[in-house]
């Protein structure tokens, strides 16, 4: 089968044809990917910003959907021909390992979930049938970038209704936050980043304010419109700067500022001590604290209720042949989530 | 009266003979200063440690016990006579401005509380009747060290018992944090500062770990002593350093980091993102989240229930001409909280 697979850090992912899958193990499933998603997390691992690989090769990626073609012993949350979603955050079933596959002789590394081929082995944790009445393409946003952006609004940021939100950084997890937090009627609804082409999106989606983070004086004028600073903060910027001003701007006596970076291995955040004293807070997220078999179905009623405009999250669509450019456009801000095509056929939309 | 004066920051305080008191407003009391402790605080001022001073020449001093002698306009809270608590953290009563005094013409500032003269003008809101039962050299820990060290442990981190805990930094907020915790049995007690003296000190009082914070290794030592991390960490020793050596032992998924210092303005603590993601919480310390009115009391019996050693924080005592010698033995870290007697006649232990 084909998949892309990461040889060495820094360099692009070679699509390979003849990539061959283990007998399955307990607890693990066989899926043929329809559509993957691509996270920011897979971009710092291939450039090797996430400290040392010491899997190399390994398959990458970490949300997609994807149809049941083979159960491994013990498992009993699928079935055969289920459409699932497969993401990172753990949830009901048995933890286990990834697949060990072979490449010409090459022993070929993977995790508990991959999705950068077309037939992936994934852990049953990773896995939750998809409910009904959300198309297939948008369904990848399951994996990672909702149950993270809306996690981190529905279960630990809690907005009360006509409070200042601010979300920094319009990725797939920032937009989803922002669309989440539209939800709890903001008074105001900031969004920041440094393309002036998600700014426009970020308006389309809600937001009443819109920042350019390369302004030196953003910061500043937040704060005045804010009159001293905003009650929530949720940042997926990426970087270690975006939290630091994301916790600048965040309200003194209650404020509280998210974060869902995974900045650069070994890089901190610098941070006022004494807006501690004053009752700032700051907090990362796992995942949005998102236990997927209970969230998934949660998000996809929001979806459904509200017609959330998700499709606006998925900007571009590419083969698995393509995955190299999907990075690269990903790397120069180009599109905030892509979508790789695998198996499009098995999307019954398709055959309709 | 006597009183000593910031006149210029870096300078030693003036010790002047000759400075009057103004005319009581609404919500003011005039008090005898029986007692004083000496803060951290008035160190970092009186260095201009705290960023440019505004109000100089000014008095400082913000705890105190003190025997009521004038109330002014309106105020309802005590009586002429009564001997007080005198704290910089807010409580029940008027807000009152600090008065403005003169010395030979000068006009000297004060804030709301200040303490380093025989009288003083405070506001109703920082000042606490003593309830029965604690000594009055004690007595000065109730306005800033106990309400702030046992409250951020009691109000803020609240420990399960049988857990480990680690206090870094042993001056009167950090072995104040320190007995408090004893009271929650904990599995590991352990202190950390840089003078052999304060960990001897510690042991006495139940620490049941010391490590010198001179040492290259005592981080990972400590991380191995608790197989990964603290439950607790309670930081009070006055730097960036500090605070960011107590996040680093906190353990990961849960584990809590709560710090009282205000670092030098400007400063910056220096923490890694991930570890936010892992479930390391932090956060400051406003007085230990202590409302004087009903924490005094009960930190009071707190004090008589289990005769918490509380003399061991008062290392030295001083007279009022002496504050230099005492602000010069806190800065060099031979002391733990100087007590300066101001009119110890007025202590009724003296006249029995």
């Amino acid at each position: 089968m084909k998949a892309a697979v990461l040889f060495k850090t820094g360099e692009p992912l070679r699509v390979i044809d003849n990539l061959v899958a283990p007998t399955l193990i307990r607890g693990q499933i066989k899926v043929d990917i329809i559509y993957t998603g691509l996270c920011h997390s897979q971009l710092m691992e291939a450039k090797g910003l996430r400290g040392e690989d010491k899997y190399l090769p390994h398959l990458l990626g970490h949300e997609a959907v994807a149809k049941v073609k083979e159960i491994g012993p013990q498992v009993s949350k699928v079935a055969i021909g289920d459409i699932v979603v497969l993401g990172w955050i753990k949830g009901e079933g048995i933890d286990a390992p990834g697949g060990i596959y072979t490449y010409n002789d090459i022993k070929i590394n993977a995790g508990s979930v991959t999705t950068f081929s077309e037939e992936s082995i994934v852990s049953e944790n990773r896995v939750v049938k998809l409910p009904e009445g959300m198309p297939l393409q948008l369904a990848i946003l399951l994996g990672c970038a909702l149950p993270t952006g809306a996690g981190l609004v529905l279960n630990q940021l809690k907005p009360k209704e006509d409070t200042n939100i601010a979300i920094f950084g319009l990725g797939g997890i920032g937009l989803s936050a922002l669309i989440t937090t539209t939800l709890f009627k903001p008074n105001k609804l900031i969004a920041v980043d440094i393309e002036p082409e998600k700014l426009e999106l970020a308006k389309a989606l809600g937001a009443t304010h819109c920042f350019n983070a390369n302004s030196p004086t953003y910061l500043e004028e937040i704060k005045e419109l804010t009159s001293g600073g905003c009650d929530y903060t949720v940042e997926a910027g990426g970087t270690c700067r975006s939290i630091e001003a994301a916790f600048e701007v965040t309200k003194e006596q209650g404020g509280e500022c998210i974060f869902a970076s995974h900045p650069k291995e070994g890089e901190k955040i610098s941070l006022e001590p004494h807006a501690f004293h004053r009752g700032k807070k700051i907090s990362g997220s796992w995942g949005g604290n998102s236990y997927p078999d209970s969230d998934i179905p949660k998000l996809v009623n929001l979806y459904k209720e509200h017609n959330l405009p998700l499709d606006k999250l998925l900007s571009a669509s590419y083969s698995l042949d393509d995955i190299n450019n999907a990075l690269n456009d990903l790397d120069e801000r180009k599109i905030t989530r892509a979508l790789i095509s695998i198996n499009p056929q098995l999307d019954p939309i398709n055959n309709s």
